[in-house]
């Protein structure tokens, strides 16, 4: 590894958007003002919802976007760039303004989380990175809060650093799924750079160690007054169980005896039994604490057995997101300035899932104001002020004749600036606070959206103008493709 | 987010870590030898093989291994941990020895790939980064080492910065693939600090702003002589790559009209047609590019279709190895010192898979002189020299029936001392030696082992010494346990 003592995360990106900005700062077209939105196309693990999170790191990244010494020597001498262009780049900043929503929002396919309007070189520059961020925390996020769902007031951790795909997954990842509505953490460089509670006692080497469960526990019981015990290093029933039952009677209140910990086996069968030895010894503030590769599903369905479990650690599921590892956020180009106004452009493709919403838009929830509950998502341009409307229209962008008109709502806009002339202009909430607002609003949403299992779809509709915005570039890019054909043949 | 200007990677571990060390410091047990190893107990994707990587980054680790001000400040006041005990914490730091496989090497379920032996209290404070180095990048360095069996000859790109679990998975993972056998990435920070060559060239969205496809990449040619044009944003056969053929007439040699770029559509189709178009129009050497959500499993079904793809971009598929996004590595205890000697420790478990095997023990590959193939894996006491034997019995440590004799073979040590005493004592290869030893290494192992579905199981057996000691083991603790239950009741 080449080691740098200006390192920077400016070169985090893909070399195509190197190319694209030397070509547009050659072409004298890259500080005309473009319009870039990220969203994702396709909600992950067949969830009705998704949470939004990652706003901080994007900022952090954003406050730090500036070519170093290294980065510009690299690109020049090792990679061939022309000196003029590095002289540029030199110069580099982020100077526009980003509109995002805040985290722990709830999040639905096709709407923009995100609004990058820049000069095209630095909204292009950044994408890769953006990307790069928004897709993993939001993934992670959105599994935590499913897992959520399923836990219901049972506390869930989580523990899943040595399986996370690297450094920065786990600690990030670990934020993420606070935010999506997890308890605590087990990584302590989480705890201390985040708040977030970080929970752990020991593992099986410690059993091993000292040779045998019970010495082992009366050991950890000296020193730690708080007291879970791991105990299915040898024997969960016949070992382990009784031999915390021991130690706590013998130390009596000189320790916490807070639980015991299933790490393997039936833990539906191991549960209930260890809850009567310990229910028969008087310990029934003694919690089971479960871990052992679940997710929503063991979880689920450990419930549905009757399983005596009152705290689950969740590590490779929720840290990976298993099965479904990857978001497919987008970064897409919806307005451009062309001969000193801005003009919307549309990215059209064979498959019609893949074709882009063009033009300045925001994002409203509607709010019905008699069973607070919400009507779908309204997606309007800038000019449009649905808040003032009596009455709403409500259309499905493709299969349109599917509408409802609504009246006595409050029309919620998701976006807040958060970036304006290249400097942040939001405060971060407190993490405890993303998390509240994530439930808070979740609480809005009908239980059909929210079943972890076939869940109804959630209306994420274009207003009308918006509409037939898209349905007119589709016409005059089409017309124009065709006639850049006829031309060239 | 708080920021410390002394942050560290020392607490970038579960919390119980912490809380076992203070019981074994407090117990006076704490600098007691102990020896710990890293293995997985399956192999990822089905694969017949693994490829390890991450010894970079764990002997980084290694050496920065300090607790800061910062994170003992958060020990002691946010987490209430004794200052007697944060004091020693102060000066801690890695002391002991670690041999370790190379980067590169074929690894298979069950065989040390690490052995970490230190005082007990560093060797498990180490634990969870250690396994979250080995994990990620092993199993992404297997998963491209298996996407490039499928390849064979053609080259193939890693391009999946935006759809990776945050940052460092993006830089570690594209250099985890490299060593699997990629050849190049597209993420420039990559390219800066390991050397790999980087690849890319324009996004849809300059063809956006350019509103069409030849002007799109007119202006690009004009820029950059090495061309390779994305011809999907509107229509790839009519508009991309005509347009992509008329430009690269007009041009002339003022370009190098590398390639085209195919990233939607059915790529079999399109590739078939664009290879005639190029073809036709004299553009015999101009390559064709893929990408769009492809694994081994999609190209092995292009390349049977007759597909016209000459380099392949993966994304997602490898930088998250979608398909199983977490190796399941695990750190256990084999040897601890008691009473002033080393005594080998076992972990029993319910499942048999999970029950790890005693003692300080050497990996050997054992390749039968005569056609240079391995006859598997041998894992040995370290007292024993099957180098030295003219004759091996290698049988299955489970199904001990199953067994062979070899004679004329060679037996190679895998693991090699990296740490001494706490010093880094190895030194890296290139990344691509790295890459060519794992190749190469593909060499000794018959097809059989090496085909992406059902591949035949790989011998990984235990030596005749190595199996008895495990057998001792595990009746001892089995006694030990049925004792301190007998003494418990």
């Amino acid at each position: 590894m080449n080691t740098y003592s200006d390192d920077s995360f400016t070169l985090h990106t893909d070399l195509y958007q190197i190319n694209m900005a030397e070509t547009y700062w050659r072409d004298h077209v890259h500080e005309h003002r473009a319009v870039f939105e990220v969203y994702f196309r396709k909600l992950p693990f067949g969830n009705g919802y998704g949470v939004f999170a990652g706003l901080e790191r994007i900022l952090q990244y954003i406050q730090q976007f500036r070519f170093s010494d290294s980065d510009l020597a690299f690109l020049k001498e090792e990679l061939g760039y022309d000196p003029e262009f590095i002289n540029y780049l030199r110069t580099v900043s982020f100077t526009g303004n980003i509109t995002s929503m805040v985290e722990g929002e709830l999040v639905f396919a096709n709407e923009p989380i995100l609004r990058i309007e820049a000069p095209l070189i630095e909204a292009q520059l950044i994408e890769t990175a953006v990307l790069n961020i928004v897709n993993y925390h939001t993934l992670i996020a959105t599994k935590a809060s499913r897992i959520k769902q399923v836990v219901g007031t049972d506390v869930v951790m989580e523990f899943g650093t040595r399986r996370a795909q690297e450094l920065d997954a786990a600690i990030w990842g670990t934020r993420a799924a606070y935010i999506g509505g997890f308890e605590a953490t087990s990584n302590v460089r989480a705890a201390k750079l985040f708040g977030i509670p970080v929970a752990g006692t020991h593992a099986h080497s410690m059993v091993q160690t000292y040779r045998d469960d019970y010495t082992a526990f009366k050991k950890y019981a000296s020193v730690h007054k708080e007291c879970v015990f791991l105990v299915d290093t040898y024997d969960t029933l016949k070992s382990g169980v009784p031999a915390a039952i021991k130690v706590a009677q013998e130390l009596g209140d000189a320790i916490h005896f807070k639980g015991i910990r299933l790490d393997s086996g039936d833990l539906a069968y191991l549960s209930k039994a260890a809850r009567k030895m310990l229910d028969d010894a008087g310990f029934h503030h003694t919690k089971i604490i479960a871990s052992n590769d679940l997710d929503e599903y063991t979880i689920h369905h450990l419930k549905s057995q009757g399983a005596r479990i009152d705290t689950w650690g969740i590590g490779t599921k929720v840290i990976t997101a298993f099965d479904q590892p990857a978001l497919g956020a987008v970064y897409k180009l919806v307005s451009i300035e062309e001969n000193g106004k801005m003009t919307d452009t549309i990215k059209i493709s064979g498959n019609p899932e893949k074709v882009s919403t063009p033009g300045l838009k925001h994002v409203y929830r509607i709010i019905n104001m008699v069973n607070k509950k919400s009507e779908g998502d309204y997606i309007a341009l800038d000019e449009e002020r649905p808040e003032k409307e009596e009455r709403l229209k409500m259309f499905h962008p493709t299969h349109t004749y599917i509408s409802k008109f609504v009246t006595n709502f409050e029309a919620k806009k998701l976006q807040v600036d958060v970036v304006k002339n290249g400097t942040v202009v939001y405060q971060l909430p407190s993490l405890l606070s993303s998390q509240r607002y994530a439930k808070d609003n979740l609480d809005l949403l009908w239980d059909e959206y929210k079943r972890t299992m076939n869940p109804e779809e959630y209306p994420v509709d274009l207003s009308q103008k918006c509409w037939n915005n898209k349905m007119a570039c589709i016409t005059e890019v089409q017309e124009k493709v065709q006639k850049t054909i006829e031309k060239m043949t």
